[in-house]
């Protein structure tokens, strides 16, 4: 079968790869339709690595999959064959304290979709646990299959912070996790939701996916902007996903006394100057996401009932055996593309 | 001022009451132009008393209340003049235990509108305290500002629950209590939300207000039909509304292992036969429903916001010289009339 | 190796079974030493069932286990040779929403020692899968290890109420289950803790173990004395752990305003006269439990601080040849009997 | 009556300032006995401001109070005359949304004991509203009320983490509010919990109030002692209480994955280099605490229960004419002055 393979810092080659044999008892085939390209791909393309996470060549990336079961494996009731399915990428041991209480994603013994070594999606066929494997509804294509990953990372923002109807919220950063977090905010009931980026197209995009109010930070002072909102009082919950020093450290600023913050994007200074005196004056917390965990099936039910528009998202959709050209596209436009996707078959 | 007073059973004269003289210090002065007809009001009509509470002629209902401050006391300064406002009519101690954590509902020494023996807003103008005088922003009507405070019942259960995106529901019962349980459940994120009723001009407002499917219960069996829904599952959140005895038993069926049920409808007898025994075994949780606490800016919000399409619930508006008529009309045709409102004044 | 089979209604044979070969990947084998008698043992001993449960002799009662790992599986890193371990009982499929969101005690395909039709640990040796056998500090036998059974029963009632220092209780029944129960709520600082029952000896046991007052509802009317112990406002949590009609009953009178239920205990009529109404009104909740999740870590932690004395509970050791004997026994003197456990090793 | 006046830096004169008159409507007046020794008083003392907030001279300094009711306001109900009482200090609107939510820490509006420019009770006699006086049972004394307050903080801090039994815990700082975390956490079956100081007197009054381990950091490196105590996990609730930037800066290495931190004491530098990207890879969480809410019968129970043994942590104990020396000899002992009290009368 074809596979999208990065051979060196770059560079991907569209290669032939063995398919995945007879499914092992519990696992099913998908045949991959679409995969999400996130930021994450681009970072191992560009840079090789990632933190302590190195790509050894040949590496096959893509994370965000939804495709068709082709075969199932022993002992598997929850899929047929013909199934359309969303991936959820991480499979974990099922063992260890995390797993056992729900808290899967901080499972030390995780193997995840095109992190080092683990190959990702940028495959025509991927074996896969078939309770990694969730069943698509009618009304949900296959390229939304794929983004159900990126919105699980907005679900689990939004419960991390317990995001309730009656409040209201900001979201620092308009790029993909940004609007999936500001979608997600939306469908819980927060209002109004502003959103914040120095980008207008992206803040269009925002409008257009829910965004009450948007403000371009390079236009005005975000700071002052929330406060003119809010009447001076800053909003319930602060979403930073842009992850730079700067709208980290104005988390603070921005939240309400006795409200939430939730760090989203990673900056890349790990250590950051932060008022921590501010934080405690205001009695307000500090949370953080990893991933996310059991939110494929929220995150489908969400998107079925259209509390969700997430296909809206999405402006470029690449060929297969563009895979090259789509990844060196992205990085060279990051302020055009919003979302993009693969094709690999339909 | 002009006053519909309730003089014996079933009985409610026009009549000239003293208006509220200059406002007391932290209180406002509400010229009133909108009340609901809630059912406790036309229990009290009909029957002169709801369990231990017995009306004293002469005795004056209503205590769903929007209107227009026109006079504020010493130290008011969350209102002004011509600040059009929702009333939330239990007043509180402000020092028992319940007060001081947040759970005010549940203050034994409760002064609320229209319970006796304190009258309700069936008047020209009120004196209230401040601080349960909430302001209506532009896009919400003092029509809508009297409808908050059946909402707030509706998020109160919602809240009860902890009703979340990614989950079903089941609301027994589509009057105006099941109504705006389905708005705040639908505004919450959880989806699908059935609703159940034996009437079908309700079911169509139910479906009107977003309800997924609606089950007429005299044609068909509810029980079958939500496990048919939900491939034999039950749902996560069985919100009762209707208050009868069947409706309740049938909960602990309907619900879903480990979900939740809330009680909101107060059933004629209150020692009803109920299956513990699969209460148990399905390790479900029963939560009840005592009016609300701290939901009125919510309530609001999520009207202002769009998020709950309150007023599209109103079937009838009837003028304040008519209570008599609207009062009497309510009880002879409970199947049609959804929800009512007295204009008292625009 | 030896086993204690039941070979018919009320009749336990010492029988030669095979003993557990080389442990599978991911097991461990595990030389039995203490076993609890639970009620639901001798349940199944004097009728043969519980509910849908059905023996088919022979069958092997218990499953409240502590032992020593002899062998382990390929794989195994949580256990060596020589540990001592407490077993929890029920194997999970690992794959349900249920197991996925943490609440594996939900899980339909749960395998349970000693539910029909799986065995339990009446014998020398057992396998069990590595990651369900927990290892015991230094200081906690393996006596003590059989009981951490119970003691997740007891925690968990205490969790579901979100039992917390400051809030009161009254715990109704004094058996096992009563204990473990008033225990977890001392550990956790909730005081002070009525204890309910009508056999003296359990209640000096009650306090031996912290019960802070203790009432012999069989002497004194228990509502009457829990309202004179706190001023008529009830308790914060109400514990149900005797199974009876009459005490179920009895827990929303006990219940203060605003306050929480939880039932343990499930009485022999699984349909029952309850107040519905009087909750409501109360807004207190009506919460349950089905065995337990995730507690085993939790309660051995416990026992090995000191914060839970669990070995005093103990009122009976019986050899393993005595095994007959012993469930006779705790069927004829159920007044005497707390708790007895099998010696089967040391 | 007698007052110790803070006169100017440094200073303070025993004073005669008028007694309170006849005790309001819904108040008390109180003969004080104790009045706790606090580091925020210290501060005024030594520095004449702490923040924004400046004394005003003259300035009566004390906020933890215990004493004698000998006289009730008209309406009151909750005391009389010769009750003994602990007083929370903050006074609070009751009206905003935080105070009707039960966060009334969060009340802008506080009117709180000996912070400018309100004047504290270093005084004979104290006016205070009735329902911020808590009556104290038989087996706990007002010095004992008194040191509710810090108390409070200590639950408080506990609270934000939502310590439960079955975690372990380090807290950093053996002083007053380290010590009252400690309690806090043991009193709610933490266990175990870890003290880190630099001063062994504190080390050794901490083990003596509960503390599993001690470490003194001088002595060895706190997070490797920690992670050689935990097999490197990490803790699941890191309480800083020390106020100093490495602390703080260290609380991120100490947290297990997934687990959670509260900063109790306030670091001179209000923006500090903090390693928010090791915070986010964990899935940690970082509470705060803003004073306390809800706590004063929480704290008077758990010390009537013995379930804190608060007394056991004063070490010295001044007259109330040696106020002035009380202050200065804390000040220049503070390494040797655990907790310190003034006794006004007894």
């Amino acid at each position: 079968m074809k596979a999208a393979v990065m051979t060196s810092l770059g560079h991907i080659e569209m290669k032939n790869v063995p398919k995945p044999e007879k499914a092992a008892p519990g696992k099913a085939i998908v045949k991959v339709e679409y995969v999400g390209i996130c930021g994450s791909d681009l970072h191992y393309f560009e840079h090789g690595k990632i933190g302590d996470y190195i790509v050894d060549y040949p590496f096959i990336l893509g994370h965000e999959s939804g495709g068709v079961v082709t075969e199932v494996g022993e002992g598997v009731t929850n899929l047929k064959v013909g199934d359309r399915v969303a991936l959820e990428p991480g499979v974990t041991c099922g063992k260890c304290e995390f797993c056992k209480t729900g808290r899967y994603n901080l499972c030390p013994d995780v193997e995840f979709f095109a992190t080092p070594p683990f190959d990702g999606t940028f495959v025509e066929y991927v074996e896969h646990p078939a309770d990694m494997c969730f069943k698509l509804p009618d009304n949900v294509s296959t390229m939304e299959g794929a983004l159900i990953e990126p919105l699980a990372v907005g679900l689990h923002a939004a419960n991390q912070v317990n995001a309730q109807i009656g409040q209201n919220a900001v979201v620092l950063g308009s790029g993909c996790i940004g609007l999936v977090t500001l979608m997600s905010l939306k469908a819980k009931g927060v209002s109004p939701v502003y959103v914040v980026d120095v980008i207008d197209k992206r803040l269009e995009m925002a409008k257009k996916l829910g965004a009450d109010v948007v403000i371009n930070a390079a236009k005005e002072n975000t700071v002052d902007a929330i406060m003119k909102l809010t009447d001076g009082a800053g909003v319930d919950l602060v979403c930073e996903t842009a992850g730079s020093k700067v709208t980290t450290q104005s988390t603070v600023e921005l939240v309400k006394r006795g409200g939430d913050i939730v760090l989203v994007g990673m900056s890349p200074d790990s250590v950051l100057p932060y008022d921590i005196g501010t934080l405690m004056n205001k009695e307000a917390t500090l949370h953080t996401v990893f991933r996310y965990r059991n939110l494929y099936p929220v995150a489908i039910a969400a998107v079925a009932s259209g509390a969700i528009p997430l296909k809206d998202m999405v402006t470029n959709v690449f060929e297969f055996d563009d895979t090259q050209h789509a990844m060196s596209y992205n990085c060279e436009n990051k302020a055009d593309v919003v979302k993009a996707v693969i094709k690999v078959a339909d």
